[in-house]
């Protein structure tokens, strides 16, 4: 019988990727999203998938259904957006995770929850590894994200533990391509979209400052590996790492400064005419984070493969369809 | 008239003296708890006060209740207790907060949430301020408490700011005294009970790492100060130290090391004919905490008053009546 997955946020950024490339191995998708960020637009080209299908459905709200798999991805994952309605993030977190907990507890399905660097806060340790406990703050305004996404990774332990549920968790660092939200308010969305409109570019800061960028194909290479593997497999080589919880960490460590990033898309779109502009460092600005990618190399065989320079490539073709509505 | 509370977990050690206390103060006390970790001997002797109600009820199912004042207690807090059904903690914790801060959004009701000193961690920072952020694992076996109740202190951050619930904070460390549960593995109800039963005095290590001990009287004392002050008052001193929501360290800074408290425990129970037994230190054993109460003296004119000596007479009293009845 074919496989039935669920995807829950099946509808944004990473999760339609997750669907196209689920499909594309013939398996049965179903994509559940109460499309708060994701859209209709992302999941268009699979509507008429006989093997695909669309649930309206807000993941805090208890939901029921057979399937062998389910990827838990709903929550709005941009500051811009999760701090819109920060107490229904953290439900969205919390609530979500137990939702597909207790529904892959009570069916037997294998669940698969993308965590996210985030859970390390503002790290004093670099890169950071998966035994890295993290600093963040308990009562902030990034809190409703960063505390719910810890606390879904505590209900995974707890039910592994406790209930034996299968679940695999990877935290996603820093991550880009088409279908992202094109007003997410991150560096690359940004600094795209100005240069399409022919803008100036903003850099806040010097521009000194460096990210990792991950391309989402690499991503979700990653994913479908670790989600594919044999339980007995994740066991031993968890065990053989002292680590009871299988968690691994998924990015691309490459760092580039943001004056790079800038450049770079300037390159890559050369009708704009816009300058670098500089402007102070906000208050909230995200911190340097960059992932230790040890384990998932050994586990997973994995390794990123998409340079920025062919991934931004790809991203401006998405975003050039997206300006052009938008103007 | 006469103002009417609610408390979760009323039940239990901590609940049941306050709501002895605001019973004195002349107040409608309604205690729910599940019995879980509370017992109805707790409250035994408040049953016929016809200001008492006790209602017989689990935080994580939402509840209605016109209130004016919820204090949040309801949670198992030590980890011989929590860690027996680690995904029901964290659900208590994150579910009970979410029902008490719904239903003070619609009724109005002030809120006053317990939060811990384990919400640190194992700290790299001491004493620890209220401004430390901790350092906490989210998949270990103690992360369904801690985590549970960092999660309850962000809904609590963010009900606040997005919807101006009225909520105070308190991170209670370590604090003993009558009503205290005899099997909750804890330091000092272990010795007072191996003393009681005349029996060795268990110590893990050489006995000279540090706690410190709050007695609960102390501990009442400051939340009902803090839960009685003006709204305006309250904000106007967290902002003047710069920060956004009201929390405070509650707990006795003062140290003794675990060897002192055996020693003390003997030289109270005469009647022990036991020795100290020094045992290996276990792998989880509690981290060395101890807070920062600049806060809390500053704003609530609080001091911790009870001295070792007097507070663990006190409770050796107490617990005389247990020992008899269990053997």
């Amino acid at each position: 019988m074919t496989k039935k997955i669920l995807i829950t946020g099946g509808a944004g950024f990473i999760g339609s990727h997750l669907a196209r490339r689920l499909l594309a191995d013939g398996l049965e998708v179903t994509v559940m999203d109460n499309l708060f960020t994701g859209t209709k637009a992302n999941i268009y080209d699979m509507l008429e998938n006989p093997r695909f299908t669309f649930m309206l459905h807000d993941v805090t709200q208890p939901f029921w259904g057979q399937f062998d798999e389910i990827y838990n991805l709903a929550c709005p994952a941009s500051p811009i957006h999760y701090q819109r309605n920060p107490v229904e993030t953290t439900k969205t977190s919390f609530l979500g995770m137990m939702n597909v907990l207790e529904l892959a507890l009570k069916t037997k399905a294998r669940v698969f929850h993308t965590s996210t660097s985030e859970i390390y806060g503002d790290p004093v340790v670099h890169p950071q590894p998966e035994s890295y406990w993290g600093n963040v703050n308990t009562i902030g305004t990034r809190s409703c994200y960063d505390e719910g996404k810890r606390a879904a990774e505590t209900l995974c332990a707890d039910y592994m533990r406790e209930y034996n549920v299968d679940v695999r968790m990877i935290r996603i660092f820093n991550t880009y391509g088409p279908n992202m939200h094109p007003k997410d308010g991150r560096v690359i969305s940004n600094f795209v979209m100005q240069a399409l409109k022919n803008q100036d570019i903003t850099l806040y800061g010097d521009g000194s400052q460096t990210r990792s960028f991950q391309f989402v194909d690499d991503l979700i290479a990653a994913m479908c590996t670790f989600m594919n593997m044999e339980l007995q497999t994740v066991n031993t080589f968890f065990e053989s790492k002292g680590m009871e919880i299988p968690v691994l960490n998924v990015g691309n460590p490459d760092e580039y400064t943001i004056k790079e990033l800038a450049t770079e898309t300037l390159r890559q779109i050369p009708s704009c005419s816009g300058n670098l502009v500089y402007m102070p460092l906000p208050k909230d600005d995200p911190k340097r984070r960059k992932p230790d990618i040890t384990l998932a190399r050994e586990l997973l065989g994995w390794e990123p493969k998409v340079p920025l320079q062919e991934g931004l490539a790809k991203t401006i073709k998405y975003f050039s369809g997206i300006a052009l509505k938008s103007t």
